[in-house]
C-alpha cells in the first residue's frame, strides 16, 4: 500500500427533501449567490425552484447564470465568472448534473481570483482561493458532488481535460434522489455506466490496495444489481437512491486510497468522441471500455480476470469482457460508435486526435498501434 | 435507504514516516500543546519521540500528561484537562491507541469549556467548543482516529459508556503502520476482533443500506484474509497496514450511511466485563459476539445467514457462528470468559450489572432472560 492522505471535507446531505436545509447552509457561507444551472430539466424536476426558495427565504441575493451546456465549455465558465465578479457574489450555488457542478467549481476559483478558466484547467495559473460552493445534484453519474475534480472542454484547442484542486470540493452537496426520477432512460443508463467506469479507472490504476479494490467491487455490484432494475422501473425512489449513492462513492477518493494512481485512459479516449461529436460522456465509456479491455487483454489480463471472478464468477478474460458488454447492452447504453451516429468514415479523424493527445492511461499507456486496434473494436 | 449526512472532516495521513508532517500541521493549529499518552509502548515504538521532535522543531511548547490507562477513566481525563487549562494550551496531541485518543477527545472539550468530563459523557453538559486534536495512532483497533466517538469509564457509577459529538473529530490523524509492528500478539488479535465487531455492529443495525452492507463485508474480508496471516508474521508492514486501514474504515461512518442505527449491543455487554475485570475490549468482543448470535439465532437469523453467505459461503446459521468462532480462535482471541481468568462464580455479578444497565442493542434489545442465556454461552 502506498502512503496517502484520506481527506474529503464535503458535507453531503442525502435523501428526500434534504434541500430544505440548503438555505441555512448557504446563509452561513454568504449573502450574495451566483446560481448556476443549465438546460430545462432543473426547471421541470423542482430542484431549481426549491433552491431558489431556500436562498430567497434566507434573504440571500441571487444572480442567475443558466448557460451551462452538456460537455461544458470553458467560455461559458469565463462568462459566468465575469458576471459573478461584477455582482460581487460571495457564494456559488450549482443546480444540475456533472457539467453544471464541474463548471461551477472552476467558476468559484475564477470569481475569487479574477483569472482565466483555461489557465486554471491547464495548470498555468495556480489559484490560492475559491468561493464556497453548494451543489444540488440532479443526476447520478459523475461523483463531482463529493470530489475535487472538474472536467471542461475548450473548442479552440480541441481539448477536454480534467482538473484537480482541493479548493473546489463543494462545502455542501444536496442529493435528493427524487430529483432524478425524471431523468430519461438514456441518461439514466449513461449514469450507471459512468459510475462503473469510474470504479474501473481505479481498478486498473497503479499499485496494490486491497480494501480499495473491495470498495470498487462493492460499488460495481450495486450497479450490476440495481442498474437493470432501475431501467425497468425508472420512477422507483429506492433504486434511484441506491444508484445515486453508488455513483458518489465511485469517485469520492474512497476507491483510490493506497494506490499510486488510477488509470483514466478510457476517459481520456472517450473525451475525444465527446469533443468531436458532442457524444454523451457515459455513451463514450460503454463503447470504449470493452474495446479497451480487448486491446489490453494481455497486459491487463490478470486484473480483468480478477474482476471477472469477483463480479461475474468467471475465470476467463473473454467471458469477463462479454459480461461487461452484456451489462452495458442491458442498460441500453451503446457498444459501438454507429449506435450514437458516428460513422466508420470518422475513424481517421478520431484516431488522429487520439494520437495527437497520446490519449491513454496513467498506468496503461497506449501506443499508436494500440489506439488503431482500439478504433477497430469501437465500430 | 434512510436520509443521512455523509461527513467526515478528518485529514488522515497514512503510511511510512507520515509523522514527519505532524509539526507543520500542529503549527497551523496552535502554539502550546498538551501531549497526551499512556503506558510505555509509545516510548518503545518511536511514536512519542517522533511526535515530540516534530512539535519542538516547530517551536511549539509542550506540556505532557502520561497517565491514561487502558479502559480509560474519566478521572484521568479531568486531571489532564485541568493541567491543560492551567498551562493555557491551545491544541491537544494524543499519541497511543483508542484509550489515549478517546481520552484526548474529551480533554479537548474540557479544556475549551472548563467542564466536567462525565457531565459531557452523559449529555448533562452540552459543549459548544473544543480544542483542535491531532492523533498519532499506535495500534489498529478502534477507529477513533477517524470518528467523533469516545468511550470512557467511571469507577464511581460503575459505567463504561460511549459519546458522540462532531466537535471531537481529530483535525489530523497520523497512521504509520510501522508503529504497530511491535504490538504484542494478544493486542494485535484484539484489534482485528475489534474491527470485525465494529463492522458487525453496523451490519446488525436497523435499516436497509445495501452499499453500506457491501462495505461491511469488504472490511471484514480484509480481516479474514490478512488477520491470520498477520498473527503468523506480526512484523510484516504490509499486513499491519492492511489491518490498520481496515480498522479505520470499520468505524469512520462509511458502513453506517443510510441506516437508522447500528446495534452496539455486544459492545454494551462487553463494557460490563471491561468495567468489572479490566478485560481487554477486544477480548470481550470475541467472547460475546458468538454468544450473542446464538441467543439471537431466531430474531437475527436472516442477517446471520446473509453474513454467512457473503463471508463463508455457507447457508446455515450455525455454521456461520461456528466459522466466526473459528476465526476468533485462529487469531488467538478468547471465546470463553475462563480464558481471560473470569471464573463461573462471577456469573451472577456480571448478569446483575448487565441487567441494571439493561445492556443490549439499539436494534436488538435484550430481555433479562436473553441476557441470562447469553451468560451461559459466555462460559
Amino acid at each position: 500500500m502506498r502512503n496517502f492522505i484520506a481527506f474529503n471535507p464535503v458535507r453531503l446531505h442525502f435523501g428526500k427533501k434534504v434541500v430544505n436545509d440548503l438555505g441555512s447552509s448557504a446563509a452561513s457561507l454568504g449573502k450574495k449567490a451566483l446560481l448556476v444551472y443549465g438546460g430545462g430539466s432543473v426547471l421541470r424536476n423542482g430542484s431549481y425552484k426549491d433552491t431558489l426558495v431556500q436562498l430567497k427565504t434566507q434573504g440571500i441575493a441571487v444572480t442567475e447564470y443558466n448557460g451551462i451546456k452538456p460537455n461544458p465549455r470553458v467560455e461559458d465558465v469565463n462568462e459566468a465568472a465575469g458576471i459573478g465578479r461584477n455582482e460581487e457574489v460571495d457564494i456559488v450555488v450549482a443546480v444540475g448534473g456533472g457539467s453544471v457542478i464541474d463548471s461551477a467549481k472552476i467558476i468559484t476559483i475564477c470569481i475569487a481570483e479574477g483569472c482565466d478558466a483555461w489557465k486554471v484547467m491547464t495548470g498555468k495559473y495556480n489559484p490560492a482561493s475559491a468561493l464556497p460552493l453548494i451543489a444540488v445534484l440532479t443526476i447520478a453519474a459523475t461523483g463531482t458532488e463529493m470530489n475535487a475534480v472538474a472536467v471542461l472542454q475548450n473548442s479552440e484547442t480541441k481539448e477536454k481535460i480534467g482538473y484537480h484542486n482541493v479548493l473546489i470540493y463543494p462545502v455542501h452537496s444536496f442529493l435528493d434522489p427524487s430529483y432524478t426520477l425524471s431523468v430519461p432512460a438514456d441518461y439514466t443508463a449513461y449514469g450507471v455506466v459512468d459510475l462503473v467506469a469510474h470504479s474501473l479507472e481505479a481498478w486498473f490504476g497503479e499499485g496494490e490496495a486491497t480494501l480499495s479494490d473491495r470498495f470498487v467491487i462493492s460499488v460495481i455490484k450495486e450497479a450490476l444489481e440495481f442498474g437493470p432494475e432501475l431501467m425497468r422501473d425508472t420512477g422507483n425512489y429506492e433504486l434511484r437512491a441506491n444508484i445515486m449513492w453508488a455513483a458518489t462513492n465511485a469517485l469520492n477518493n474512497l476507491t483510490m486510497y493506497g494506490r499510486e494512481s488510477g488509470d483514466w485512459g478510457v476517459h481520456a479516449l472517450g473525451h475525444v468522441l465527446s469533443f468531436l461529436y458532442d457524444t454523451a460522456h457515459g455513451a463514450t465509456l460503454s463503447i470504449i471500455y470493452p474495446a479497451w479491455m480487448k486491446v489490453l487483454k494481455e497486459r491487463a489480463g490478470d486484473r480483468i480476470l480478477q474482476l471477472g471472478k469477483e463480479l461475474f464468477g468467471t475465470s476467463d478474460v473473454d467471458q469477463t469482457i462479454e459480461a461487461m458488454e452484456s451489462f452495458f447492452k442491458l442498460l441500453g447504453s451503446p457498444l459501438k460508435c454507429q449506435e450514437v451516429g458516428i460513422e466508420t468514415s470518422r475513424k481517421e479523424e478520431i484516431l488522429s486526435l487520439m494520437n495527437r493527445d497520446q490519449a491513454g492511461g496513467m498506468n496503461f499507456k497506449l501506443s499508436d498501434k494500440e489506439r488503431e486496434e482500439l478504433l477497430e473494436y469501437m465500430f
